[in-house]
């Protein structure tokens, strides 16, 4: 109802502001006697954070995962977890100069419009630091489903502008997306983005593209019917990061000009096994997994904030300008890639548990 | 949790399958005193409804809505509201001869691995029939929103496998849509795309397309962060819909190619009012809505049923062939455009009255 | 959200006014390849139906279930399941008279101020007719909860007025209580509540009591810590039926006087298998089932339904009288007794599901 | 699902064990621009802790409130607000004793058999030390309540053993309950309540009771039918908090052995404004508040922690004997005076928003 939460089964809720005292989530319904330590969740969480490479953001965010409740002796224990992480390094004076301006593109007014007030430090509940929460979350999610299930979860760069890899999805594996700074696992490519990139940057701009995501051995069955489909609970889980546009699965976009012959995949056999002769329905039928790859797309804007002036209005209904100065990140999408991992994972093991409850 | 219901504040919960007794739906929430007669209902189921043009499905149903409880005296009570259609001619001979089989891209595969049973007849839960229970709910909705806050909800046929039409959707009109069968408001347009689906049905084969959903005269502040943005909510609305493969809002995929310096939307004021230079946002920042035109596309893959032989397996593991023999629906598009009109008067009207809370 | 749901993982949504056209349930979450059929349903039915025996309202309920969706070839498919009962010989007439009044200790009052409009006839979403829906539903529940995991729920009226049966729980039969009309299982004590009941009826008035509800055979670790506790998910389900004000269990108030070392139930042995001396705890330890019986009771007030002239006033505030006029049942408890247990049947298997969510 | 929630639109999620790193609660749905400060938390904390009397546990426990999220400025802005305790004075050595003990009448049994593995350290998410999330989540709620909506929220011992007030609680203060350690308003009856829970610790037992809940000035219109009635939710949020076994509202208990004509509440007209004679209801009629004084009660068990020697098993299965040796709390009902408070404002300002959503 309040919008802080997120599934049904395996339900996380986030707290926390860019600029408060700490970003936070409660996992509930983890189950019990799973290992976790902070160092399962630290490695997604350096993933994610600013200033890991030349062409995110200079920040320098510290992002220490705290496990305050939940975990007993290294093991889950079925109670609700709560991550934390503290903020630091928070200088109003950054902010100061513009938490009387509607900054273009952000949700500085739209939340103004809503609540009458805000946190204007560093976009408040808005920020993307918020999606350090889902990380961290999601980091206990992929946990179990690789090792209890044997599901693989990854993502990676496939387009920056219009610069676009034509790597099949099914041969990237989770070495060749981080071998390099844009996480494009394709090695001829990736420079290109971040020449790109960084040629944005320079100009103070930034400029968007869309992530690829696969989900591999998902098992058969997940998913709901009616509204709750997995690729509905996706699409959701997608549209819900900062900055994402659009969502797509299978052909997705792509399928609406194949005919119905060439786009049905065909069921055969394999000794006894059931097979599919392509998958371009990306690994649903009717919302529920059928055993084939899941894989999506999912397209990034541009950040808003860009180091170049730009007109706009202050809170008080007056004409200004604006201008980030320096602090922008020209392209979010190698941070974007845990993020897309993590909510995969949540919308996974949601489903996963709420398809137990029927056995 | 079980996936029939969808929405919080205004929540409907749908049931029936294709050939059971009857499609129906309970609508949770609903405000009292709203005037509500079958005919409000009846003029959407109409449009979804098959047989109503030549090209779409020959199939005849009847489709008449029944109120079943929450109105009194032609108002809403506030109480939950049944409506109901009940199932008719319905012929078990159809849909014999194929009941051991896993149709192509159908859901009858999917289903069984989750359910270890179902009802094969007419695809049984999984059947588009399912989204004539949404078509009544959303009327139901549409008729408060258009009623109590001027809001107007719009879709129309945007894409028929590669002809499109270029028209702005600014300028659409609801008169303009009804115009023709497949529902494109371009005069130019629509006579290509009927004559490429005649095309493919007498080929006895199926094509996908694109739907675009305008909303206007939304009311600031709907949407909550942060998973629950409204941008999210229209995503995975459009994504419960059968057929549908993808989503995106504003500049979308193709936003993904631009500058940040281009695709902000600036601020600027006429008189004290604050408007908006441009709208590649689609109407949200940071998913909640700033009175800017909610716009958005909603991708179709090509129907599964066609009407040509295709390989595929029985329910133990035989391999067979399948050929759904004239039954089909060529495009099912101009019948999507009341379903996709639906789901958005349904997001709409549960954001409305969430945010309502707030105040 | 919006009241009309109970449950999570079996879920149920009800809807219907005692007038209008029908009482229906859409249970969702029902696990497949459960066979069902009407007869189930109607025995439960017709333990609630008005009019069974001399001592109940004197009303004639047809109350004819019907199946309308998620049950094929009498086996349920793991999809929706609406049940419904139409309603018949309404006669407007009847109520006609008093749709002006608020009637003492009904919900006229509250339900005109809570919507500014309401359904006048027969008290319309108020009625203790909806919980028609709930029995029908926990039917379903309890055969599944019966064939599938041997579990037994029954109640029984275990005081009426001051008349009390000090028959031990552990004794009691579905038989036994079905050998009278009152469904009290004490043939001594049952003659004596059943004429109470019939000296109240002379004097057209009513009067409360208590029902006992028994659980036996739960399987241990049901319910959710901390707010979804058994016992709180049992307290709630009771307080949701019409007239109930009270609920306790195990040892209940009568506990409060007692010191912890009598009231602990200690653990022993017997061979390797842990039990417990005493059931003080009525079956749930920190809100989480231990094996041990269930136990509770449920206050039922007198009904407000009276055949003696009260004051009372008008919806247009004037001062008026109301006299039911010989349409009143003097005490509701017999027919209480299946909406208990339905009640119950839906808490156990809502939170069986729930449990297996974690395994 | 997961039960660590409660509430709709006003929702809270707790986390912590007794002996982890923190408690904590996130309120989501606050509304903004409430004035907060810790200090307003911490007057509540201070009410509940242990170690505040002498007739309490000797534990000495902090609990100094700090809140990370959510508030700007000293006001809500409308996002989730993250409170947390962190836990101190943890010694191991304490517990290390009986970590493989069943405890009597403890939740140690069920936990173990629902989950599997627990954190024995202090009882761990059993722990009644979790309802200091519930406390802090409920001054904020109460603070709202008070200053936007007037409304009046206390609770007071009523019954210790069989010691009971026969205090009208129409005249009870909060000032009365504070002026003695029971928080017993009534002068004379507090002294011989005392006197009895010191002769029970003198013995190394425990001694249960009442504690009796007023709600004043509540807005009509508050409840939803039919599960999630005021009294419905009222119910479930007692027997949810620890040693709960029972609820009653209004006449309750007392009620069943009235007649109809008695326990009827009568409208009366003064001026033109609507009263009721007498209040056996309890404040709602049909679960919806009628703007008449809420009051119930809620039974406490005596608490399972004594300082006699008791019988026991081990958790792999062997005979023990168990003795909590003076750490114990041999009444509860004072120090969860403030909890009967805070879940009655949860369920007051939940229901409070959720009516919002109709206007």
């Amino acid at each position: 109802m309040t919008g802080n939460s997120f599934g049904h089964a395996f339900r996380i809720t986030t707290c926390g502001e860019s600029h408060g005292g700490a970003i936070g989530v409660i996992i509930d319904g983890c189950p019990p006697n799973l290992s976790i330590t902070t160092a399962d969740i630290q490695y997604q969480l350096d993933r994610r954070k600013p200033g890991q490479s030349a062409i995110t953001t200079p920040r320098n965010e510290a992002d220490v995962i705290h496990i305050l409740s939940g975990v007993f002796e290294g093991k889950t224990t079925g109670t609700p977890i709560l991550l934390l992480a503290y903020n630091h390094d928070m200088q109003p004076e950054d902010y100061e100069s513009f938490k009387h301006i509607y900054r273009p593109s952000h949700a500085d007014y739209s939340y103004h419009l809503k609540y009458g007030i805000r946190d204007p430090r560093g976009s408040g509940r808005a920020s993307a630091r918020e999606t350090l929460a889902r990380v961290a979350a999601g980091a206990v999610a992929k946990k179990y489903l690789t090792e209890q299930l044997n599901i693989e979860i990854l993502s990676y760069v496939e387009q920056v502008g219009s610069i676009r890899t034509e790597m099949n999805y099914q041969h990237v594996t989770p070495d060749a997306i981080e071998q390099n700074a844009i996480r494009c696992p394709d090695p001829k490519i990736a420079p290109l983005m971040i020449a790109l990139i960084e040629k944005v940057q320079h100009a103070g701009d930034s400029i968007g593209g869309i992530i690829k995501g696969v989900i591999r051995h998902v098992p058969t069955g997940l998913g709901e019917p009616v509204f709750d489909k997995l690729s509905a609970d996706l699409a959701k889980a997608m549209l819900s990061i900062n900055a994402v546009k659009g969502f797509d699965i299978g052909s997705g976009f792509d399928g609406v000009g194949m005919l119905g012959s060439k786009h049905n995949d065909a069921f055969y056999l394999e000794g006894n096994e059931i097979h599919l002769t392509s998958n371009h329905a990306g690994g649903t039928l009717g919302g529920i997994s059928s055993g084939a790859d899941i894989y999506f797309r999912v397209a990034f804007k541009p950040v808003s904030t860009i180091s170049i002036e730009q007109q706009s209005v202050t809170t008080d209904h007056q004409v200004c300008t604006f201008n980030a100065k320096g602090r922008h990140d020209p392209c979010v999408l190698p941070r974007a890639v845990p993020i897309v991992d993590a909510m995969a994972a949540l919308v996974i093991m949601d489903h996963y548990l709420r398809h137990q409850a029927l056995k």
